[in-house]
Formats: structure tokens, sequence, C-alpha cells
């Protein structure tokens, strides 16, 4: 399964661990928020992951992205609430080109050394980014192409999260035991310890833990 | 474009590169052949690519690949002529998972950096090893997905070798100016210089020029 130690992936893992020996797939791409790689660490331990690779592929050559580098800086909102405006076309700086159909063909390839049809993924509609890689048509047809480009023909791609509220996300986690104060979603950490309160993901997650009625365990700038 | 130094790959680049000023993207993904990466960067800058990229992206904790490591030997012709057996469902031992998939993922991405629909792969469904990611099915199922899951949502897979032999690529990269000495095929090579001449990959290369009637320059253990 892909992790990448936030909310989503986190309790992805926690729901897939229920029904399976899990391993745990995360990449350092050059991302301006690595600290969330110590995250999917602690998580897939505390989960009781069987193995947690970390992939080291360096995307920061690509240009354009927020999160692939110091050029393009991550949007704040204002007032800590509101979210700072998003391009016309909807999809925010911090889009990572392709990057959801990299992790799953790499996790493809794992699943399929493993000979398994099983992939999990966080990915949900309701309270993200905007980005292209999370919908599910993109899904279907991520998993239709990769059933047709491996050996074994048969992989599932799972993104139980899909039509959760980022609320429903967190009451679900708690329910099964995840400590969320083990998992990391600031885009733009003031340090290693702190998230900056401001940026979309560190939002929704507000938002999510308000919403759900749950002390947000973050500590924020 | 993706390159992987090969005939099919080089043909291709040489194709597209009529029409296109070319970013040519190879992987060093823990291949046996890693000699090829050298024939992709000489290919690419024969054939007036404006860039090449090398992508390190070790791959061989995969288990399971002849390509990927020594556990698992190259298949051998016994006579130079007749391919070694292949498995009952044809996809060789050589196969890596997903390989296609994840390498047309990183193609999207850079395509979409670029700011490019176009995005060249040089797949062959006549004379090839039986890789389930080089079928149209999966290119056309590929070309989808990464459709749906980038911003620009237009990319265009070209595969313009797909329906060709490989004496007619050979043919046309002949054509075209291609010095296939600068090729590189073998999967299991004997030294730096000298293709073993038995494996799958060098069958179909010599048969290749065979049937184009036109001389081999590859040096054969």
């Amino acid at each position: 399964m892909l992790l990448s130690g936030g909310v989503d992936s986190s309790t992805c893992l926690a729901l897939a661990a229920r029904d399976f020996r899990c391993h745990a797939l995360s990449v350092r791409y050059g991302q301006r928020n690595a600290r969330e790689l110590s995250s999917a660490r602690r998580v897939s331990e505390a989960l009781g992951a069987v193995e947690h690779r970390v992939l080291d592929l360096p995307l920061d050559w690509i240009p354009g992205s927020a999160l692939l580098g110091p050029e393009v800086a991550v949007p704040r909102s204002v007032d800590g609430q509101t979210p700072a405006p998003a391009p016309p076309d909807g999809v925010p700086v911090t889009y990572v080109p392709a990057r959801n159909s990299i992790f799953l063909a790499l996790g493809a390839a794992w699943a399929e050394a493993l000979d398994t049809p099983h992939l999990y993924i966080g990915v949900n509609r309701v309270d993200y980014s905007g980005y292209p890689d999370c919908r599910p048509a993109f899904i279907e047809a991520m998993e239709r192409a990769l059933r047709l480009g491996t050996r074994r023909g048969d992989l599932l791609i799972h993104a139980p999260l899909m039509e959760l509220s980022k609320a429903a996300i967190i009451r679900r986690g708690v329910d099964l035991g995840l400590d969320y104060g083990l998992t990391w979603s600031c885009y733009d950490p003031v340090d290693n310890d702190r998230a900056c309160g401001l940026c979309d993901s560190c939002l929704h997650r507000k938002r999510g833990f308000a919403e759900a009625g749950i002390p947000d365990p973050t500590r924020y700038a």
C-alpha cells in the first residue's frame, strides 16, 4: 500500500491492516515536506506493517510544483481558515505532475512481486486539494491500465476513503486505534515538529478534526 | 520520449526528432544490462536530442526478474537462433513488473512539466519478448489513465513502431541515418563491448538485421 504518512494514507493502512499483512511504500521524491516520511515510518510500525520501504525517486528536476522546491511558494491562508485562492483550473501549485500515476505504477510492480492483486491508496475526493489524480475516474482507469500492463492482470486498486469526509476518515481511524499524533499533513513545515497551520493540507486537517469533534494533536506554529 | 538505447526506442527517437525537439528519458533501474544507458546517451547525442536525462530508480529490490539481479539467469538460446522456452503464460523471466507503466508515468510527468502533450515510446508488438506492457491495449489504457491523472488532460502517447517488424524498424532507422552501432540490445552482455548473442533480445536483433538485409554492427561474443 502507498503511505505518505498523512491522515488519509495512515487511516487507509489502519483499514487495510485489519484484513492483510501490509507492505507499505513511501517515496522520497524531493518533497518539501519530507518530514512526512518519518511519520510514515512511525505509522507503519504502530500499525504493524510487515515492511515499510522508502524509495528514493527525486522528482525535483520537474519544475513548477510548490512541493518540489523553493522556487514556488506554498500558498497560505490569510486567516487560517479560508484556503488561498487556487489557479483558474482548480489545480493548486502544490500539484506534482503525475505523482499518483507514478506511485500506483510502483505499487503495482511491488504487488506483482509480492504475488498479490491488492494495492491500497488513501485518495479521497471530498476534502482534498483538487488534484486530478485523486478522482475515482482516474483510479478506475489506472487499475485497468495496470491490469493490462502486468503479468498477473488482476490488480485491484482499493481506495476505501474515496467517498469519506476528512472528519469521517478521522473518526474511522480513531475507532481503529490510530494515533494521529504520529501522522503529518503540513506541506510547508516551520520546523521538524511544527506544522504551518496555513497551507491547504493543514486547513483540511484542522477542519477535519474540528468537524469530528476530536482534538487535533498537531503542533501548529 | 522514453529511450532505452535499444533498436526500437532509438528508432523511435529518430522518427520523433523529425517533428520535435526531443527530451529523452532513460532510467537506471538496476538493470543487468546497464550498458544500454551509455548507448542511450550516444544515440540521443547523435540524433540531436535537446536533453537526455538518466533517472536513478533502483528496482532491484523487486525479486524474480532476470534483468534485476544475478539470482535469475537470462535464458539463452542453445543454437543462437531458437529462443529459449518461455514460461507457460508466455511472459519470459526477463519481464520487469510494471516497467513501462512506471516509465510512462514518469514520462507523463516530464511532458506535463515541459508543457507538451506528446510522449513517445518505442514499444512494438510484432518482434518482441512477450511482455504485457508492450501491447496496444495497454498503451491505450495508460494514455487514458494518464490523461485523467494529470493537469493538462490531453496526453498523447505515440507508439509509432507498434505494428512494424524488427526488420522494418531497422530499415526505417537506416533511412533516417541512425547508426545502429550506437545502440545496445543484449540483456546479458559478456563485457562492455560484446553482446551474448543468445538472449531473446539478441535473437530479435540478429534476425531483424538479417531479414532487413543490413549488416548487424553488433559485436557478439
